[in-house]
Parts: C-alpha cells; sequence; structure tokens
C-alpha cells in the first residue's frame, strides 16, 4: 500500500459528514440479540429523542435500512395509490430525482421546473393549489435544502400558503441536508412526511433512512395501494411503542442514533442551527467578499446553511478544481451535477463541524482555485471568514 | 446503570452473529466520499471476492441496506410482473415470511405446506413442475437454510429436478442463514437470485442485503413490471463494472464486507463449511445424545449445520428456558416462532466461533433447562460433544 | 495470513484479562492535550474512585506507566533507604521476583522460604517481629494474592500480629492480581503501600502501574535516600490535587481506568468480589469433585479467587495440556512456573468475566488433558461446576 | 454532559499528536497472552521495524512502558555509575530536565547554558573534549530536538567533533519529538543511547519509551553500577533475538508501534522527513513573512520541523493567545514553558499532519493572536503559507 493522504482527510462534500468520536464508538459493540428483553431500554427513548429533533410530539417515527432516497421511496408507497398527482419544484438534481422516483412508481407528477438556484416558490405553490379545486393533487413536495445548489425552500412559507387555500394536501418535506442542522418544525409547520437519513445532520454513516410521518399520513397510509412490503409502514408502527423492530435492526447503528440525539442535546439543539449558520455565513463571506465569486445560489433569501455551491468563472471548470482538492490537499469537495457539471463546486459545511475545520476547506479551495488558473487573492478567503468568525463566535 | 451481564455476552442466536475485531475495526473509519476517484479500489475487488463466496463467476452482484428480507424484496420486484406465478414450500416462519411478501407484492403464489422440520422436497418440485406443462410457474423458491427450525433444504437436488423437467422457471434461493457457513455453488447449482443477508455468515452487522444474480436473472429483469425504484437492479448494475453506488452506500459496511471475505478467505471457505459441520454435529451430539432430546428437523437429510432447533418435553416452556438463559446465564437463544412457540429453542452456531464457545452455549441452554424442570444429567451435553470434536478437531 | 484462531479467543491466563467492549471503546479517542484546562474534570474523580476500589479515604493514589513490577519499584525507592531490612515470605514466583528487586535494589532482605502452595504466614510474622526488637525491619511484604500458585493471604491476619507485637515497619501489600476482585481494605487493613497493575481487575490492558499508599508512607518518602527520579513519588503527590502529571500521562489509559470504575461501581465492588468468589468456586469444585485432582493451594485458607493452580499427574506434563488448549481448543492457560513448571497448570479466572465463559475455560482444560492421557471423565468439570452455580447465582 | 468543543478538536502541541485511525484500530483488540507461542511473530518483525526507523542496524531496541522522560531514566541507570560526568547543553525547558534528572540519579553534571533559542554547540562540545585529557567525561547528550524552543541541534555535527577529539565518551540523544520526524541516523553518526516516546513522530498514546542503544552502550551497561530493576536492559535485551519480554508488555501498544512503522513506510521514512520540512517551512513563512513576528529559534541552522515557537510582541501575552484558542477555536497550542512562559506559544507541527490540518492552525492562532490585541493582518498567516506549498507539494 502506498500512503496517498497523510494526516486526516478533509471531507466538506455535503453528506457523508464526519462521524464523531462518540458515534463511531457508540457503534463499535457486539452482537446484540434484536428480540431479547432489554431491548426497549434502547428503542422507546430513542424514537422519543429523535422526534424531538424533529420538533414533533404528535408524529411517528419509522427507521429503515436505507439512504434518504429509501425514505423518499417508503413516504410514496405508504401513502399513495396509483397515478395519484404530485405537485413538485423542481431546481436541482435532488428534486430531479425525487420526481424522477414519484414517475417509476408510477405517480401521475406535475413538474414545475425554477430556475437552477432558487428553491420552492410559495407565492406559485399557492396559485397551483387555488387552481386545484377538485383536489386532485395529493401531495404536495417541499426539499427543503437542495443539495446540488446549495438552496434552501421556506416550508412554513409553503405550509401558510397550503392553509390560506385550505388544501388538503400531504406536505412532504425532503429534509435530507437541513434537518439536524436547519431549524424544521414537524408539527408546527403541518409536516406530514419529513425524512432524512443518518449521514448528514444526524453525523452517522450513511445507511440509516429516518422518517417522521403525521397523523395524517397514517390515516392517508390506510387507503394507500401502491405495493409494498419491506418498506412498509404497518409492520413497524408498533416499533414506536414497543421497541421491537419487524426485521433484523442494525442495532449499531440504533446506538448510534441515540449518541447522535445526546451529542445535539448536549449542545443545544438551537445552538446546532446557530453553529451552522455561523459556519455557513463565514464560507459565504469568503465566495463573496474574499474570492468576488458567485453563489449558485441567487438571493439571501435562498442561501443554505449545510451547503455552499461556488460558481466558478465561466472559462474555468470546476472539475479541476475538485480534483487538485482532493489529489493534492485531501480535501473532498462536492461537484457540480448535471446541469452545472463544471460549473459549480460545493463546499458541504455540516454536521459535527467548527470554524477551523471551514477554515482549512475554504482554505484548500482556494488553493486548489488559484492551481487551476482562477484569480483570487491568497488568504483572501479565510480573511473574509475568520473575522466574521471572531467577532460572531 | 446497573451492571446486569458482567463478562462477554453469550450470543447463540443464529443471527446477528459474533462480529470479529477485525470487522469492528474495518468499520471504525472516518466518513469517506462516496464520488472519490479512489473507491473503484475498494469496490471492484470487493464484487470480485464476494462473488467467490457464492461461487459464482457469471453472477452479478447487488448490495442493498436492508436485511435479508430486502434483499428477497429486490428479487422479485426486478425480475416478475404482477400475478405472475411463484412455487414455494412452506415449513417454517421463514418460508412463510417470504411466500407472504410474495402475496403482498401481488404475485400468484402456489404455497405447498410441509411439516415444520422437513424442508422442499426434491420429488414434489418434480411432480409439480412437470404439470406445469404451460410454464405458468415463473419462479420456484428454495429456502436453502430454515432458521425457524434448523432444517436445510438440498439445492443441488431441486436443481436436478427442474432440470430434469427441462422448466424454464427461475431458481430463488434464499440462503441467508446459510450462505458463507454452509456450501453453496451458484453457478453449478444454476441458481438464478441467491440472496443472503450481512448478519449471520458473513459476521457484519444487520443492514446489509447481499444477492448474487445469474444472467438469466438479468434478462428476466428486462421485462418485470413491478414498479421499483429503490431496490431497483438497472441503477446498481453498473457499480459491479465502475465501482460506483447510485446512492450514497455505507461505506463502513463495505469495508466490513471487504475484510469480512478476507477472513473467509485466509480460514479458506472450504474450511468455514467444515468447521461449520462440526461444530453443528457436536450440538447434536449434545441434544441427542447427551440431554435425550429431540430435534425439530425430522431427519439426517434436513439437518442444518447452523442452527439446531431443540424440542423440549411436552409439559415444559421453551420460553422459559430462554428468559432463564438470558436473565441468569448471559446467554441469548433462539425462540421458537410462531407454530412451534414454546416448544423448541435454537442454539445459532453460524459465523465467527469455535468449540469452546459452543461448548459454552450447550452448557448454558443445559444449565437453563435443569432449572426450567427439564430432565437432563448435569454435564452430559458437553461430555458428548466434547468427545467428538477431541476427536474430530 | 491464515487464520489459525477461528471465533473468540479464551484468555484464561491470571492476566491480562478480557478487556470489556466499554473500556476498549473509553480508550478508542483522539489526542488530548495534557495540559488543557478540562484535564482535571477527567483526572481529579478518577483519583477519588481508584481510592473507593482500594477503600481509602486517606491514602493518596500514583499513576505510573508500568507493569505490577513498575509498581513494586515505585513502592520501594520512594520508601526506603540502601541497605535498609525488608521481610518477604517467599512460596511463588512472584514473591519470589518481588524479594529480587528487593535484592537488586540495594535492601537486606530477609527472605523466609515457605512451601508453594501455601503463603504469608500470621504467625511466623509475629515470632520474627517480637524478635526484631531494634525494629531492624522497616517493611514486611505480603503477597495477597500469589499469581503463580493461585494462594491468598491474609492481610487482615498479618496486620493483627503486627499491631499485636506494636511493631512500626511498613505493611507492603502485592495486590496485582487481588485488588478490584477480591476484597481489599486499605484503611482498615492499615497497609502503606498497596500495588496493582492495570491488566487484572481493572480489566484494562497493561502498562499501568496502580498505586495507593499511606499517610505513614509518604512520611517515610521525605527521608528515603534510595535513587529516583522517574518513578519519584514527589512530582506525582500533587496529581491527586490539581490533577496535572508531571509526565506526558497515557491519556486513553486514564479514560480507561475511569471507565473500569464505572463498570465495577455499576455492579458494586462487593459484587464484584462475589462474583469472582462464586466463579472459582465452581473452578474448585471441576478441579477436586469432577477431575478429581489437587489445587497447587494446599488448604481452604490459603484459595485464590482469581486464579486457580491445578496439579497433573505426577507422570504427565501439564506443558502439553497448555500447548494443546492453545493449538486446539483457541484457549490459552497460565503455565507453571520454576519450580512447579510442568506440573501445574493455571486457570485465570478474574476480571470481565462470567460462569459460562469459565465453564469453557473448564471444559477446554478438560479436553486438553484427556488430549494428553490424564484420565478425567469427559464433563466431569462442568458438572460439578454447573450444579455449582446454578444453585448460587 | 455540554458540549464544549463541537467537531473535531484541532490539536497542535507538539506531543501528543494525532494519532491514525489505522493505529487506533490496531490497538482496539482484546487481551492477548504475551506468552504464547504467536507472540514473536508480532515482536520480532517490530524490532527490526523500529530498527530502520532509528537507521540502525547493529543497535539493540528497548521498549519500556513510559513517556520519554522514562527513556531518559532507562539509558541513565543501564550504561552509568554513581559520580561519573555527563556534558549536557542546556537551552530550554527538556534539555533542563534532563540535566536534571542526571543530577537526581547522582550523576557529576557539567551543564553549560546557552541563549534558549539556540541548541548544542559542536565548536564548544570540542573545546570542551579537547580539554578533558583524561576522558572524565563519559556521555556526551545531545538533545536533537529541544522542544521547548523549536530547536534542532545537529548531531551529526556533534559527532564530528567527538571524532575530531577522539573523544570515547557516549553519545545520548534526544530524539524524543525529533525522531520519525526529522532525520536521524543511528549507525552512521554513531550514536550510542537514541531514545524517543511514542506520542510523537511515532503517533501513538503515550505510554512507551522507545530506545536504540549501540553496542557501545551494551558494552558500558555490563559495568555500570547505578542501582536498577524495572527499567534494566539486562532483562530485555533478549526480546530482541526471542521477543517475548521480561514483565507483561501493553501488547496493543506493539500492535500499535507496528502499525506505526508500517504507515511510516507507506509513505516512504524520507518522504516523511519532506513532509514535515514542507508542513514547518508553510508554518514559519506564515510567522515571519505573514505576522512579521519572531521565531524563538535564532538562525535559520537552528529551526526545527516539528515544532515552532512564536515570540509574541513584548507587551502581549502569549497565555492569552493559547487560552482563547482553546475555549473559542478548539486548538491547542503549546505553551511557553519557564524563562519563556508568556513570551511563546507553540505550534506543534509532527506526526500525522498535513498542510491543510497546519493551516487551520495558524488561521486559529492568528485568530487567537488578533482577539488578543496582536496586531496581523487577518489572512496573512496563510497566505504566506500556502502560497508556499502550493508551490513546493
Amino acid at each position: 500500500m502506498s500512503r496517498k493522504h497523510p494526516g486526516r482527510f478533509h471531507i466538506f462534500i455535503p453528506g457523508p459528514t464526519n462521524i464523531p468520536e462518540r458515534i463511531l464508538n457508540a457503534m463499535h459493540i457486539s452482537s446484540e440479540d434484536q428480540r431479547n428483553p432489554e431491548i426497549p431500554d434502547l428503542t422507546i427513548p430513542l424514537y422519543k429523542d429523535v422526534k424531538k429533533v424533529f420538533k414533533s410530539e404528535k408524529g411517528t417515527v419509522f427507521l429503515f435500512p436505507g439512504s434518504g432516497t429509501g425514505a423518499w421511496e417508503s413516504a410514496i408507497i405508504n401513502t399513495m395509490s396509483p397515478n395519484e398527482k404530485v405537485l413538485i419544484y423542481r431546481f436541482g438534481q435532488f428534486s430531479h430525482l425525487w420526481a424522477d422516483m414519484f414517475q417509476r412508481l408510477g405517480l401521475d407528477v406535475q413538474i414545475e421546473d425554477r430556475d437552477w438556484g432558487t428553491g420552492t416558490p410559495p407565492e406559485e405553490v399557492e396559485k397551483t393549489l387555488k387552481a386545484d379545486t377538485n383536489h386532485e393533487i395529493k401531495v404536495v413536495c417541499v426539499t427543503q435544502n437542495e443539495t446540488a445548489t446549495g438552496v434552501t425552500s421556506h416550508v412554513e412559507d409553503v405550509r401558510k400558503v397550503m392553509d390560506a387555500c385550505n388544501h388538503p394536501a400531504l406536505l412532504f418535506v425532503d429534509g435530507v441536508s437541513s434537518i439536524a442542522s436547519i431549524d424544521f418544525r414537524m408539527d408546527e409547520w403541518g409536516v406530514d412526511c419529513a425524512i432524512s437519513g443518518s449521514q448528514k445532520g444526524f453525523m452517522l454513516p450513511s445507511g440509516m433512512a429516518i422518517m417522521c410521518v403525521s397523523e395524517k399520513a397514517l390515516e392517508a397510509h390506510k387507503n394507500a395501494q401502491l405495493k409494498r412490503c419491506y418498506y412498509s409502514w404497518e409492520d413497524q408502527i408498533a416499533t414506536n411503542k414497543d421497541g421491537y423492530f419487524p426485521y433484523t435492526p442494525q442495532i449499531p447503528m440504533l446506538r448510534a442514533l441515540q449518541e447522535s440525539c445526546n451529542i445535539i442535546f448536549d449542545e443545544g439543539l438551537e445552538n446546532v442551527f446557530k453553529r451552522h449558520h455561523r459556519i455557513a455565513e463565514g464560507v459565504r463571506k469568503a465566495v463573496l467578499e474574499g474570492w468576488n465569486l458567485k453563489l449558485c445560489a441567487q438571493d439571501p433569501y435562498w442561501y443554505s446553511d449545510t451547503v455552499t455551491a461556488i460558481v466558478v468563472p465561466e472559462d474555468k471548470d470546476a472539475k479541476e478544481v475538485i480534483s487538485t482538492a482532493f489529489n493534492k490537499y485531501h480535501l473532498s469537495l462536492g461537484a457540480g451535477l448535471t446541469k452545472v457539471a463544471g460549473k459549480v463546486f460545493r463546499i458541504g459545511h455540516l454536521g459535527d463541524l467548527n470554524e477551523l475545520q471551514a477554515a482549512a476547506a475554504i482554505q484548500g479551495a482556494e488553493m486548489a482555485m488559484i492551481d487551476s488558473g482562477i484569480s483570487v487573492k491568497p488568504g483572501s478567503g479565510v480573511a473574509a471568514a475568520s473575522e466574521y468568525w471572531r467577532k460572531s463566535i
């Protein structure tokens, strides 16, 4: 073996994120009998803690093996019937894939394309729902955080217009790269299916689909006709109460999720959000004030506190930046996907992270940009970020 | 916290099994960027090694987040269309659940019930297939190891009768609690979908569905009409070649699986099978010769080398044995499920295990039986097992 | 690499003992700055907890890098001056090595040899001290547990005769293989230097010398003239109060020691002693009643609850038993040392252990004995042990 | 528990250094029997690899529990007799403590004080040795890297003058914070006792004293009269050949040391030195060119590639910088010790480290300096360092 990457690798993709040692150690355990009488001592408090992270008291939690994509599928097949209508706004690779999944699973998807760099427009949702007088739209989808472009949509604003229209559609939220990092309020915002994954704000390895669903979603579940078995809710509703799983769960991941909640509550959920905002704001200052480059997000209204997509000058290739960062500086940046491939690179700044870690990422991105012929002033990124951080920490 | 279980807990359920330290350590790693250029260095050799464990050269491997149940689902939805016909023999809880899944997913399932304690009868399969002159049966299912009863079916014998009938049905094998512990030969036996899970012979935590499928299965996939998305093969066929996943994989589990293959090949796959047989034979001697009790498996033809189900005397309760073993002796035994609940307890003896560990399980089961009023002679179990082991190791 | 030892290796030497996962995980941490302001949050409570294990309120704790042998040296050089007189009874390899160390360090050692299989005889100590009217003997040594022979001396009885003689000598106790496993009472028994190591009852890896010393020992320290530096107490006395070390401590071992104390207190210190006694008693029943063999310990007064030395028949070789156990059954037994080499083998049964683990060791030893031509009845060992355990747990 | 330090803590003291995951995992193992027949498979190759790191073929390795301080003691007591004469140059806290140890152990120490910021002056050594016509000086000490001031002495230059004088004294080198990070050549430079610790270039936790000694040192050992036992070489010389230890070794640390050697050789020993030099040079550019501050090291001849001591302006307090870095930025810097307390802070840059990690440390130090009222331009440190690194990697 050759040692390609001395020192600690800097992982700044928008997930998987850094796994804290407390979580790695919580997973480093012998096998446990998933039917033993002490399992509910683990699972019952865990489900309660996960609900706290979703800010839900009335919700029901489901934990499935799978990435966030698996959570999407579980939400869809458990609440919908063939050919039912869904409204989704598409403005990035992940909202695109979500829309695509609805189609593949046999739903009637009304896809509204928006500029990449914007998000779900509440005013447009309002118009569409108002026009839907027969209430054919069964589900409204909001990608709370479009990971491909660094855009945050405002779920609460969508809720307001749904309420204003008195529209009965279910509200689905993709919170894969936002929940546990950016404020999310299941009950207050009337979200029906909120989905997330383990490898982002929860700071675990990938592999666990984490969902919280409303009573209204459970009601819809009763009549949902899409075929399902493994990801079906009916077998796992009881887990919230008795603590046992219908299949063999990945217990190390359950213990890891408990430790994740412990870590989040040790810091304080609101403090976690503040830290994410502060780090994100520093990264944006590096981009806008230090490097004089543009964000993919078109307006502060859309700025994401978990991922920043940076537009490179038109004649430069973001892929070269990413490749140089990886090979020369041991830094993983996120690539631009499909429409924005080569045009943007992304810095993920979520999960278990502090300012100096972000400084290393800014510095590495800067060095890789200069290496790639992009004209930025050495040290300008961290100069802008650090002055903000010094005053705001 | 009180310390309920000093010392090392003895886990003798038929999965999850003991996780070797080498595997736990292989999983104890920082997050990796699943899109980085070095990922194929991990995945390409891994897929090759997994195929060696399945004894397949022509097969295609799929690794999905999920338990074995998830692997079942993936096999079904990727090869079948609504209302197609399946033949399955039911003789235990897991063959029952498999049949049930086919039904829930909208297939036409011909369920043949057999005594619990027997397995898939080749001669009956032959009769049924011969009668199916229109080749309406699209899939023949064999539960290679029925975990609920400790029964091994002989896949090679089923293959022979399928060949004898010249029947074109796909052959599905549930190898969840057999593959990597009991001999399995994908190519030689003409298996089309072989499914397994990570938490048995592969010695990992639960959470990864491991499948190998034949070229014929891939052909069937092209016309399969069941709806699917997350567990769909089309997005992951390329992974065998380019090494990248369509969704964020659980990289620690991939590294763990590689270490699992390393451990298996270090010992030698055939040596692994021999060790499982030797330990199982010792357990059976303890039951039959030491304790004078009966196995659930009705005939040596059906004996399983990975799990032994022991029938307690009619007036005794196997649940009490299990509960005493757990609480007093820090030993997890498998329960009897549904039909045999309270009538049998099970000793799982697969994965990373040696004779003295099995001796501890035998001794603990014996002590719990005596505590529960079952008349067996102290020390008789290990006396029988150990004399066999002394001579056969 | 070939895989010589599938499954979990059975370690039944009298130390190092099994390391609980909680401790391994507590050690699996990034480096910490040993001078950071949060270090006393770790060390101050740790020193208090260690004192509880020693049952001392007035003592001072010292933690040095080193095995128990290192602790011996620190006790000697910190309290004694060249050519001072020491009284020690020698009845096994470890009391021999202790005596030898006194000599190598330049002390005047009065060695009283006793049969291996007996311990420190209080009545002889009394005679000797009474005769020492000039109080030339500065230190009386008691090996609380002679690991080589499985013999426990009774410190409290020695204390009584010292009090009866009104003799001012310091009382040194080697508690390497007893403290945290067998009752020890620093203050009540008036012990002046009690030494232990990390790899026995404390369940850590080897590498930390753990000592508790009395106020009288600290007084003696002031005038002690033996040369010393690294193991000197003067630099570390303050650690009890301010929590900082004079040299770079092995912080993972400190965190491990804290977790060790947590585990001990979770179970309850007295429960730990009871468990050790119960397991030991089972092992002795296997030897005496099951196998009809003899213990090295000559009388129940001397029986050790942490290690049992078993005498093989005169025409047999204990080394063959040990070698067979290791190679064939993946079981490490302790060898007979020097005088009893080939004549005894030892089972260590201390630390993180339960009855079924001990049953595996008994069974493995039995199988290795039969393989080595020693005539014992198969299953007889666990039969005797298990019946005792069934009734006493 | 409150969560004081989200994200990864940045440890930039000059040891303990970052422990690579490969090493942490190598230590995360069950107890092993230190007398088992497979132990030499671990130890014999390990001793050979350690010698390669010391660049020695003829040397003998000793591994003792202890920090570097313990290694010092072992070297002294194993080669010297009471009142023998030692020559040592003192120019920092660690050369001071070394001199102090010689005194406490009863040697006659000729201490030559030099400015802190300089090192061992070959020309002065030459004068002194020439004057020592009776060869009373038995040992010449060189602190290869004075950790307190960031000063590297040139062992090869001292060797030259010793050869020029034809002086028979032993040459002792303190390589605690240099060996495995800065070039060191045991045999070529004729070093007699080279000592190191585990927690610096070897990237392990603290706790293992690592030494290599020459044949001449072994010869001196035979007549050395200082009292010793635990740290005595005689009991451990054989370990180089048979692989067994005289006391219970800390096997996880031995396995960790093997993995350390593996990592070093994977990268290449010379590449490790180059990386250390490159990172150090970047840090120095940040200090000298970015911040316009002074180094403690007075001349490039003395610059250390493992630790940089930075002098703060006279009216500022380095302690405040350190405290701010720790509490606000989760960064541990090294303090100025005794003479330079409050006047310098230190950045340790050795072990498992890359440029972006060092960038984070530079940035954190800069932010803490600005917070502490020291006038440096934001971003200036990394600007200087990064431009150097961009061109030199």
